[in-house]
């Protein structure tokens, strides 16, 4: 991981790895950022004449041969990944022969990959694909929480309903892990374990794709009751310039990313919702950037004409922080056109309100973050 | 602010301040921490085998002779208190006369020094104390949001209801600034203003009890709308302090401390709410310590018994830490009996759930918290 820019080896592994990746990055502003501490402040909060809040975390941006282009902060300190490798654990649903076993489409592909809000786009997509596996919610062992999308929320409650594990924010995920079990002949039930075929393919996944040995890899129970395997902030991101160049995986593998990459970047609003920090930076980006969050402050981006992927996570797990963070690093990289920000420029740089709606503070990167 | 303990001078300012407070404070276990860092690491968050994310912060125990006892990260920075200076906030209520014009009772006392949640039990004791003031909700300038007491939440939006300005956490403040510019014959719109009349009274009240000139000092604009202002984390456990052991206030003022505090101690449930760490922390000491918490990480305890005042702020603002932090440093001065935390070590160190309800990790001070 620790290779640098001026260590010009491009070593492949023996997939034929061209100096296609090298030639791309020319675009990609170089950056040497002093490691001055394990995690510099990145994002400030103000409010008036003062900063309140501030958050500290590391970011570590890499190419598909393990270079590390940037980083803010320990590369090696352990993360655990929650929702932000979500596609990582996806490849099996294609992999496996679920993916066209079951005629799943790109946008439930999206949903597989997805954090997203329990709108009725979400929520209807994946109780027509559970449908469709001859399944049912209560399949579902994620667990149920309110919408995320405080209108459908509201609505929610307001209509006398209750939230169910279709609106948990996973629900597309889990329905995807169930088609791969029924697809496989595994039991469904405890899916989300450990043990279960389901969980330890995605182990062995991540593991070939991060290149780690994860056999003794700490690990914890993720708020959908799967599990989160820790691993260093700087493979998480390697993990992510293999999405986004996967010429050095196995070639159904290579196939199963571009596949998943092209469901993701095709249906931002699936994967995050409605004026969610993802959904419309991808948006304005074209998808020239794949996002994906995760709880506790997680953020990782693939970047597939730049071959690069980034790794972020906020010390305090601040989710407030993770968007203004990234957005930082992304512009700093200057990987993607200016004009991309002119839209979400309130998702970089968030406002901080009063409870009556005046703008009295904001969420902005430190000079650390934005150089 | 500096005074260590081993410079033993007991400089009152002319009120006949005694040595009480050096006996009682024989009772205190004496802590000296080096300063590390600017806010070393006091809160971890655990997820299975691993720290998952870690919160940063500040303390101060102060007596009201101004002497640090304790402190953690460094004393001088500022903060802005939020909510946790609404009892020093309500000095003028009393002092000027508004209490006793308008017959306020302990509980709209213990409420006009509340962040509440919003609960049937708060609304409406503030509806019908605005009703008594021939005030409506339409005069409160606080804004409206949803109930934090979730339950509560719920159901108002399941019986088709809406948040008002009755439900904002500061609804019980924002009537007691009413009730001073109502009895003063101030104008009563744009009370929540830098300039108005209501605000300055306070913050004189802040300069006096805090030592502090603050007439250049940074301000922001609170979630309620009302300034808050920028003072040294030693300077806000000072006023703390001072709410403990009043002597060295001028008397009218030490009166109004008193009242508020006996109101305080004897309403927990009205100042925060059901579950809430102020609430069931006060209930199980029986009130022999007086919190406060604010927005962003800060919370204040008041120690009547032993003359001591906590200020403590998380650097990234995170509320779920500053529980945790300040049981920790509650523990750590043996101010309280051990069995305090029988019943509430769930606040002390509190669970991580999943959405299932499964315990999946804690948040709980690190040795440099814990000692």
């Amino acid at each position: 991981m620790h290779d640098h820019d001026d260590h010009d080896h491009h070593h492949g592994d023996g997939c034929g790895h061209d100096h296609q990746l090298a030639k791309d990055q020319t675009a990609v502003r170089q950056i040497s950022i002093p490691d001055r501490s394990d995690a510099p402040i990145l994002v400030e909060v103000t409010r008036g004449a003062m900063v309140e809040s501030r958050h500290r975390g590391r970011v570590v941006v890499v190419d598909a041969d393990a270079r590390v282009v940037a980083h803010w902060g320990d590369v090696d300190g352990l993360v655990y990944p929650r929702s932000s490798n979500k596609a990582l654990q996806a490849i099996p649903l294609i992999e496996s022969g679920a993916a066209d076993a079951y005629a799943v489409t790109d946008e439930e592909l999206a949903l597989a990959c997805a954090s997203h809000q329990g709108e009725t786009m979400h929520t209807q997509r994946v109780a027509a694909w559970l449908d469709r596996l001859d399944l049912s919610v209560d399949h579902l062992e994620c667990g149920a929480h309110l919408p995320t999308h405080e209108p459908t929320a509201a609505a929610l409650l307001a209509a006398g309903g209750r939230p169910t594990a279709l609106h948990n924010n996973c629900s597309g995920k889990h329905t995807g892990f169930l088609a791969v079990a029924k697809h496989k002949g595994e039991k469904l039930a405890g899916y989300v374990r450990y043990q279960h075929p389901v969980q330890q393919r995605i182990l062995g996944v991540i593991e070939q794709v991060t290149g780690q040995d994860l056999s003794r890899a700490p690990w914890g129970v993720d708020g959908c009751s799967i599990p989160t395997i820790g691993l260093p902030l700087g493979a998480l991101a390697l993990g992510m310039a293999r999405l986004a160049d996967p010429d050095s995986l196995p070639d159904r593998r290579a196939e199963a990313v571009t596949r998943l990459r092209r469901a993701w970047g095709a249906h931002p609003e699936l994967v995050g919702g409605t004026g969610n920090f993802d959904t419309e930076v991808m948006r304005a980006a074209n998808s020239a950037v794949l996002l994906k969050s995760g709880a506790e402050g997680v953020c990782c981006a693939v970047l597939p004409e730049h071959g690069l992927g980034i790794a972020l996570k906020i010390e305090d797990g601040a989710p407030r922080a993770a968007g203004p963070a990234m957005a930082a690093v992304l512009k700093r990289l200057g990987v993607l056109p200016d004009t991309v920000w002119d839209g979400v420029a309130h998702l970089a740089v968030a406002p901080v309100t009063s409870r009556r709606g005046d703008t009295v503070g904001e969420i902005r990167p430190t000079a650390a973050a934005a150089g």
